[in-house]
């Protein structure tokens, strides 16, 4: 270019003149990344935009999180294109990025079939082939009712634009509160209109950029998330940077889908969510119960040794307990709702225990000699969850909380957080989970009681006891509840998702409802520090976490059934039983499978209950008092004397290997 | 007698020729025993009942239950009398005989106080010692009403008497569907009326029989029982066959008061019933939960031991559930109110846990190898009793039941109620009970569903189980559920109250209505047999009983603190904690008292707790490595070896002496 640099501009930290007129794009072209989008002065914008004097510009690359949505929001543009050559009747609803994918909601008189996604496909693909150019142009909005005359959903979009504009995003509307643009897409070569959509934007330069993208599946959807609308079918895609980062992601749904706790709970016979109860409440089998006792009992354990004292509340109250604690003001809509018993007295399910913890401290003088008071149940819980957010074990409306409460002397306060959170982690990492993140709730000045000095104390409390650890501490500024500073621990499981564990809360509230008070050693009256911490969060969601995390193959201390005793023939029983016995007396879960299947069978069967140890015995065995040693991975030492193998199964068991 | 006989009747058996006129006393006359009354072919009467011919007399002793009553019955009368010679206004209402005593309701414009009642004692005794006569005289309807023009509520009570006879009845009137009939009280020399009051009797014969009475406490009660009736004040006495007797009741109520559950339970501090919570919903302290785990962990393994899976299920289930099962039929009232959710979807907390055992039995095809099923699980549930009824921990709105279900075939039924009851017996003798007598409830063909063969042959198995165990065995005819027969064991505590505690119950009604199915041997599908069993009943319950059974002194393996070190002096306190820590170990739950009492308050604390031992430390035994080893009894060994008394503490837990 020779002509005369008339802009000047900032690019990757740096000043540079380019030429009026040049493109985001343009600017960018020497980087060597596959750069999609620019970020203008903080914006996001096409490649094609404009620059203009003083601006400052960074590349968007499509391996990054904003680079991978506007990839998706642009394939998004490509399947409704596709759609509407396919279905010239389809109206268009909205089509934007979401986690991992996208989707776009239609109105067409019948849902998809796969055989139709497959169609679609195909006729992406030749649009991705064509390499149509994505072209921004504003218009206004008489314009665009205009132009969009034929899509009722889009004209509704433009009607939403000015006031309603915060509905307008709830419902996951693309127009921006201020230009209103169209999206081209025009032929590379004639230029011809191909398709279009009222959109803010930005997208990819070319249809062609598109390196990797895959439908996932139709479902039903109402117009705007509500059932008073229509209702639409929506189809749901994904789309990625590279070949291999598709295949990637679809081999972790395969395997998150293999892990589905829902699934592995069925499979496993472990626990059900029988219709004639209802949604959100599990039932325990015997093998889930199995599980979830041995979860219980280490835990019970640990806490017990930790000094904390066991107490059981009742799962209804009478509706003054949650307005003392101020729940009926700030949690209604997460309970359920009120019984009427004895003429008019309201009564609820408790959604929490932390009240009820409370009236267990108030109930006599305390002395400071007894704090830290904590105080420990197994709580179980009813929050009413919407239907349609309801998730099997991971977000239920009955749940049992590993809840405790401690009361202490601000004094002690650090040293309390500072052990809990040793605790918390060790306990966690005997339950097989090794991999963590700190996140740190800071206060929300807006919402919040407490002065500032208590709040900055608290926080750099948490802050301290946190840093202790030596793991990864993520600042959730003004996150915290309205009643004090809080940190999580947020643990990554064997594919690598992340699951909010164990919370340690500190309340500045409570205490002040509920008057609580001890003496201190000179005698005055005091207001103790109040810790609501939780480990597992719900035992109910911590055993589908474990579950998926295992993928079911829970280690021998958890397993339902440790070991499956496998004769060769129906005459090796008595002798398998003897052996079995053995372990009972050690307290090891002990099955002989003496049905009628044949012995490979048999291994197979224990393996897909993904039992952790066989003990098979044929005449060989039987004669020098041994049995062959199976694992669940498929590896077999013959010939172990039963004692040896009764010793490390006892051993393995014990010490939660 | 010269008279020719003109009567022939049968006494004590045999028949006799009486004199025309004789009465039922006459005829009763020689009997040693302090005769108080005749039954007269099976009706109670007065003794001077005029016999007639063929009559079969029966004395009435005053040591029998129906003679006590009797007595209860007349001095109620002596107190009406007195009360309206010392508060000429007061009305009558009613006053019957209750079990161990009497009341009687006076509409009064004042309360009694504890004065008026020594006065109104003092009164009867002086009535006693007069030796009124008891006389009966029938009246028509219309002559009653002229004579107790003055009473109010005698007069409602004529107006009941025909055919609102049943409403009478229920209100505890006494007036018969029969004949109207007033009992005079005459003066024994001038036989001038004293006192008189509508009544069915019968009665002493005179005032002077009343050996022995005491008046306990008055109380408001409303007219009939209804609420919307004038309230009236009630009068509570007590009468027995003897001074001794009148004694030993005051005695035993004593230790009854003594031992209520609702008082140690507070001064133990081991429960309470928070206001903010309602009525009959128990928290339970740390103490409390600490003997609730101990008599929870016992139970627990026991079952285990004895083959029970442990399950878990929710609190709350759509109403489907209890449609299914019946219970919305026939249980409703003892349910709480449902909850909306869902918009419409009645929600219903459990008041059992079998439909819900049920589902898990159905949630998949069952084989024949797989029974005996038998399903435990500790399940909270929520029953509506009226806020007047609830009484602390035996009569609670929520509670935890042990409750199993077990499912098998016919041919296993003999055997599993016979190991059934044996464990049940001996379970509850690990627990301390061990006075027994067993109830049997068998048909009421009126109400029960289920062909003849079917009960027969279940009751008769029930009964061939119950006489193995060589207990009593007491028949309670017609008193089973619809739905099968029973077995329940009733126990004697340690001041020889009756506490029914464990229940067997066989089910012919849910396995047909959840269409519970097994594969038979054959292949074919069948029925399984149901048993529904609670040991402790509720463990609230339980726990009640042990705590007044025990009088808050708990056996060492249930003490919330087994051990409390007693140091002589502060110096000795990291001695003793060298001696707790040895049992820590050992699992002992072990108390130090280091607070700034004198040694002496500590052991008077630690007595006052009920802990079962204490070991109390000074230089001398500091200096043999002993401790003073205190029982509970307040006897105590000085210089044991500290190994000595760590082994014989946890000698006594482990065993549960």
């Amino acid at each position: 270019m020779s002509a005369v640099p008339e802009l000047r501009i900032t690019l990757a930290g740096s000043e540079r003149a380019v030429a009026a007129g040049t493109t985001a794009g343009q600017a960018l072209e020497a980087d060597g990344r596959t750069v999609i989008a620019a970020r203008v002065n903080g914006e996001p914008r096409d490649l094609a935009h404009e620059l203009a004097d003083g601006d400052v510009v960074e590349p968007i690359t499509i391996d990054s999180d904003e680079g991978r949505a506007i990839l998706r929001h642009s394939t998004a543009h490509i399947m409704a294109q596709a759609v509407q050559e396919l279905f010239p009747e389809a109206k268009l609803g909205i089509g934007p990025p979401i986690e991992n994918g996208f989707y776009y909601d239609f109105d067409v008189a019948e849902p998809f079939t796969p055989d139709d996604l497959k169609r679609i496909e195909k006729k992406m693909q030749e649009i991705v082939k064509q390499g149509q150019r994505f072209a921004r142009r504003p218009v206004t909005d008489e314009a665009a009712r205009t132009e969009l005359a034929g899509e009722p959903y889009k004209l509704e979009l433009i009607g939403l634009k000015g006031g309603a504009s915060e509905a307008a995003e709830g419902a996951g509307v693309e127009v921006g509160a201020g230009e209103l643009t169209i999206y081209d897409n025009l032929h590379p070569r004639t230029g011809e209109l191909c398709w279009k959509d009222l959109c803010r934007g930005p997208h990819l330069p070319t249809t062609k950029v598109v390196p990797a993208f895959k439908l996932m599946r139709s479902a039903a959807a109402y117009w705007r998330g509500s059932e008073k609308n229509p209702q639409l079918q929506r189809i749901y895609g994904t789309a990625w940077e590279s070949k291999d980062a598709l295949k990637a992601y679809l081999t972790f749904l395969e395997e998150a889908e293999k892990r589905d706790h829902r699934r592995l709970g069925a499979e496993l016979d472990l626990f059900s969510f029988p219709d004639e109860i209802g949604s959100g409440l599990a039932v325990f089998h015997p093998k889930g119960g199995v599980i979830r006792r041995a979860m219980e009992d280490y835990s019970r354990r640990r806490h017990e040794e930790a000094g904390y004292e066991f107490v059981y509340t009742p799962h209804a109250t009478k509706g003054r307990l949650f307005e003392k604690s101020g729940h009926l003001d700030w949690y209604a809509d997460g309970m359920y709702p009120p019984m009427q018993l004895d003429e008019g007295q309201d009564y609820y399910l408790k959604p929490m225990n932390c009240p009820m913890h409370n009236l267990i401290f108030g109930s006599r003088g305390r002395s400071y000699r007894e704090l830290p008071l904590r105080l420990f149940e197994f709580g179980t819980v009813y929050r009413y969850e919407k239907s349609g957010v309801v998730h099997g074990l991971t977000r239920a409306r009955g749940f049992t909380q590993d809840d405790a409460h401690i009361y202490c002397t601000p004094e002690q306060m650090p040293g309390e957080l500072d052990s809990l959170l040793t605790f918390v982690l060790d306990l966690l990492r005997d339950y097989g989970l090794d991999d963590f993140y700190l996140e740190l709730s800071t206060r929300d000045p807006e919402k919040s009681i407490g002065s500032d000095e208590i709040w900055e104390e608290a926080t750099q409390i948490l802050r301290e006891a946190a840093e202790k650890q030596g793991l990864e501490l993520v600042l959730d500024p003004g996150g915290a509840a309205f009643y004090g500073p809080k940190i999580s621990v947020q643990a990554r499981d064997a594919i690598g998702r992340t699951w909010q564990m164990s919370t340690i809360q500190v309340d500045f509230n409570l205490p002040e409802r509920f008057d609580l008070e001890y003496q201190a050693s000179d005698g005055s009256r005091q207001r103790p520090v109040m810790i609501h911490r939780a480990l597992f969060g719900s035992i109910e969601r911590f055993f589908a976490v474990l579950l998926e995390h295992y993928a079911g193959a829970f280690p021998a201390w958890l397993a339902p059934v440790q070991v499956v005793g496998i004769p060769i023939t129906d005459e090796h029983v008595p002798y398998l039983e003897r052996v079995a016995e053995k372990l009972r007396a050690e307290g090891i879960r002990v099955e002989i499978d003496s049905s009628d299947d044949r012995m490979q069978k048999k291994i197979r069967n224990a393996q897909k209950q993904k039992v952790p140890f066989m003990l098979l015995a044929g005449d060989e065995d039987a004669g020098k008092a041994a049995v062959s040693f199976r694992y669940r991975d498929g590896s077999q030492n013959n010939g172990v004397p039963i004692d040896e193998a009764v010793a490390e199964i006892v051993a393995t068991v014990r010490e939660r290997r």
